[in-house]
């Protein structure tokens, strides 16, 4: 059975179901949601008006028995940013999807009445319910109170509080395999969901068709090439089982490049109590989980269960960049508050990263104190019960920081940086600069090659070879975030000429083809292309490819300063 | 004596005192600001950072014996618009400037003490001080203690507790010949004048050199006939004297283009409560004053003095724009909460038309109910105080929109549309979608032509005709707005060859000159030009030059739709 495209209208509250289009055959993920938004939705439009579009669909491999490709990706305008946005995830639903033969749902129009739907995706179709009854709530009742109606084997999205009043930060959540919460976290796409209305998605995969494999065989070969490749390699083998992504806190501390005090300083003076290893401790003492996964399949492991001192849940996938933003990026040195900052943000429904940035601008701002612990879970609260100060947090930093007159705002196309100061990491700045999802680390994560010197070294203080670094990762991860698969392959997959053929063999095998490393590479620069173009015809200009003036500041301890000129930086696009 | 111009640097709190640089000779008011601000200010700079610079500036007849020439301009990049802006209002300021041979101020740099300055201007030059006392206060309470220290003769600007705060939607004020204020409202510049912490600025002109005239016989002869062209006006010489500028509240009603609940419709139920012809009533039952200057040598009197009904003082220069804004617009017919919100907007210190506009996007937003007059003034008084709320609505009507994420949010580059729906006065529309200063019907004013019948007529309702009527007024206006004088001398000058070639005439006399009208329309497509220049260098672009998608909507009562093709609207710039 060919895999179909649900369209969800909500405007008349129909669904149709379609074929693929040949165009779209060989694209998934972040490949068929970027293209989807640029074919469909008017590049200017509003983001939560009737003419935006929120694309959902597992990545090309997902489904399969390849590790590590359980992401699901979901697309639209973001009204965080105005560009093109994708946001991937783990979780169940995106397997599901695939189980079901379900390419893409694409969701579009406003509903005419005002009041709360629910979708619900099985192996015959899609319906549309009204569903008021989940309408206010956040995410964890949410997803307790679904289970216990349709199920516990389901899949769910889901948005908070934060995506039915439309805030900018609000992300999607998606049911983890043990009920809890993973999102997609960035540029608002829980708000392009609260625009049209949906509460919540559920996906049951019962007596669906299956993964169809073309060539099984092949397919068997190239997974276990590939699966041994990524547990080889000692970042996605090891290091992120242990530790989590955390393992970076006391790495980027020692490299001076861990943004403190909204962006102030390269290093924190507490960052032994918020390190991965102290998470670890911490997680072991108190009989939590510190090696779990996201979705079936996941061989790296790098999520965890966090439980408070007695012993009780608080938080999963307690990652780097939620403790730096909350931590040393607002003076923060208790993991605790940080983990209890997180529950309420997913609870909430808003990305942590734009969030934690914008609570860097608040503090910068004067509303609380940097290192106000109490204050910033006051103040989380305040966005799920939509106070006005609520809604400044929930709109991020760029909105901080516009309403409060405040200049050292850390964004670039209205999205907060993250955890890596691109003075001092500058590859980290390039991609900054230059993604078409505004700053956004993931779309070219240099910090393997600028610290690790894993896949190489590029100096992280010198301007020189960054441009290229960050453009071939852009292009790698473009793939990737296509495939369905964890971004923590590229580790071993984008640097290893053998793994990265025997990821295009999985997708080969899977459907006929016989597309080479360069035929994976061209689609990645296509596909950035796409959104780049997108994004041009939205309005945007080289000028938005820049980063705040007060990056010219020096940044201790190694007192650099954001160098590179426009051209340096407009370079990226020649390819 | 030949003019100076000072540059006031308050990073070291330094004030020099330059020569007029050839190529700024020929240029005052709009065609100056504009002019430095684009050679001199980075145009991807932040607006409330250090590279951004406030130009103060009178115009090249202000100080003369012309009638109505006594405008101020202020230019800067926007913290609203993020554009280049000028704003120009009345007041005593400019002619005191013009007589200390005062070309214009530039003010550059951020204080690097957390404090607040005035600056006082004499014959010997000017002063910074610090000056603490005044922080915190409303620009009434301002004036009135300003002018007891430094004396009731001197002219003020000042700024309020939303310039202090940096809010984008902050003015700043002008005391008029009474002691009352006037307001160089739009754009936010009252941000830029709090980012460089000055509270307010003395001019006093005793023993200044004064105005020289090159040909004296000659000014007075152009002078008689340009006074004369401009009292024999219906408009400028009858009507707005009468009436005051909210004559056009029954006018605009009757055509269908008064938006009212923040553009829904094109008529307003009420508009009689809150007509030129009430307001007119309403002053002489209480004793008010309906026909009042805001600078010496005005002949159109449009200003007037609005009292309570026990004849107390409220507010002067009560404009249809704000009539508007808060009446047919927010669905309040009752004249004395709108003028109650005059005064508290005049004292907070925003701009009463994009404060207009953001309280109809909160009603919106249900954060109060349309109609609510009530709840308007206590929100207002919120900005003042600086909650988050109030922090929120003086942001504007964009910041208000995208906080709520609502999606009825008349705005263009940032900047809140004003009393003329652009669906059913289609020149207007041109205008908003076109002038370099975000969202203006001051850029280029079509509806004289569209809705008066005064220098021709273009049917409001149709498309043709308007993007060559907003160009001609745009550029003319550009022109209007360097030479001091009053926009509304427009109505009798633009459109008679005699009254135009009479306007040059006083600036050849003035300067030694011998420009033609053509030379004058040359000028005014050069700061055009300039201003647009400097947009597209701060990352603007065609698809900037667009009305929000909810004026696809058909507006009653005509039913008419914003049906401009992209390609019509950019033919604006074919000059």
């Amino acid at each position: 059975m060919p895999d179909k495209i649900y369209r969800i209208n909500m405007t008349d509250l129909k669904v149709t179901n379609e074929e693929v289009p040949e165009q779209w055959k060989g694209l998934g993920g972040r490949g068929l949601t970027s293209t989807i938004v640029a074919q469909e939705v008017k590049p200017t439009c509003h983001p939560l008006g009737k003419y935006n579009k929120l694309i959902i669909a597992p990545g090309l491999l997902t489904g399969t028995a390849a590790v590590n490709s359980g992401r699901l990706s979901a697309g639209a305008k973001s009204p965080l940013t105005g560009t093109i946005k994708e946001s991937n995830a783990g979780g169940t639903a995106a397997q599901f999807f695939a189980r079901l033969g379900i390419k893409a749902l694409i969701i579009e129009g406003l509903p005419q009445k005002d009041t709360f739907y629910s979708l619900h995706v099985d192996k015959s179709g899609v319906t549309i319910q009204e569903d008021t009854e989940f309408a206010g709530k956040g995410n964890y009742e949410v997803m307790q109170m679904v289970q216990k109606k349709y199920g516990e084997k389901i899949g769910i999205l889901s948005i908070g509080p934060a995506g039915e009043m439309r805030m900018a930060a609000a992300n999607i959540s998606v049911k983890d395999p043990d009920g809890t919460i993973r999102s997609l976290g960035r540029g608002g796409l829980g708000a392009v969901m609260g625009s049209k209305k949906i509460k919540f998605i559920t996906i049951d995969d019962t007596d669906g068709p299956g993964v169809q494999i073309a060539d099984p065989e092949k397919f068997k070969t190239a997974s276990r090439t590939f699966a041994k490749g990524v547990i080889a390699h000692p970042v996605s083998g090891e290091s992120l089982k242990l530790y989590g992504t955390d393992v970076l806190v006391n790495i980027l501390n020692e490299a001076g490049g861990l943004p403190t005090e909204n962006f102030r300083y390269g290093q924190f003076p507490g960052h032994e109590k918020i390190s991965g290893e102290t998470v670890y401790e911490t997680i072991l003492s108190r009989k939590g989980n510190p090696s779990h996964i996201c979705h079936r399949g996941c061989v790296i492991r790098c999520s965890q269960v966090y439980n408070d001192k007695n012993g009780n849940y608080v938080t999963s996938g307690f990652e780097y960049e939620t403790i730096w933003g909350f931590g040393a990026n607002c003076n923060i040195d208790d993991l605790d508050i940080i983990a209890e900052a997180d529950h309420v943000m997913d609870d909430v429904g808003v990305d942590s990263i734009e969030t934690g940035v914008a609570m860097g601008v608040a503090m910068e701002a004067g509303i609380i104190p940097f290192g106000d612990g109490a204050g910033v879970l006051r103040l989380l609260k305040e966005i799920g019960t939509g106070t006005p100060l609520g809604r400044i947090l929930g709109s991020g930093a760029e909105g901080v920081g516009k309403t409060y007159g405040i200049t050292r705002v850390p964004v670039v196309k209205g999205q907060g940086l993250s955890a890596y100061d691109p003075r001092s990491i500058k590859g980290m700045g390039i991609t900054y600069a230059t993604s078409t999802m505004g700053s956004d680390h993931t779309a070219g994560y240099c910090v393997p090659v600028n610290i690790l010197n894993v896949g190489g070294f590029v100096d992280p203080l010198k301007k020189e070879g960054q441009v290229e670094l960050s453009r071939r990762l852009q292009i790698g991860t473009a793939l990737l975030d296509s495939t369905g698969l964890c971004l923590f392959v590229a580790f071993s997959v984008l640097d290893n000429l053998d793994l990265f053929q025997a990821m295009m063999d999985m997708i080969n095998a899977k459907y006929g083809l016989s597309m080479t490393i360069d035929n994976g590479r061209a689609l990645g620069r296509k596909i950035l292309r796409t959104e780049h173009e997108f994004n041009l015809a939205a309005g945007f200009t080289n000028k938005d490819d820049r980063l705040p003036e007060f990056f010219e500041e020096p940044v201790p301890p190694h007192n650099a300063v954001w160098d590179f000129t426009d051209e340096e930086i407009d370079s990226f696009w020649n390819f």
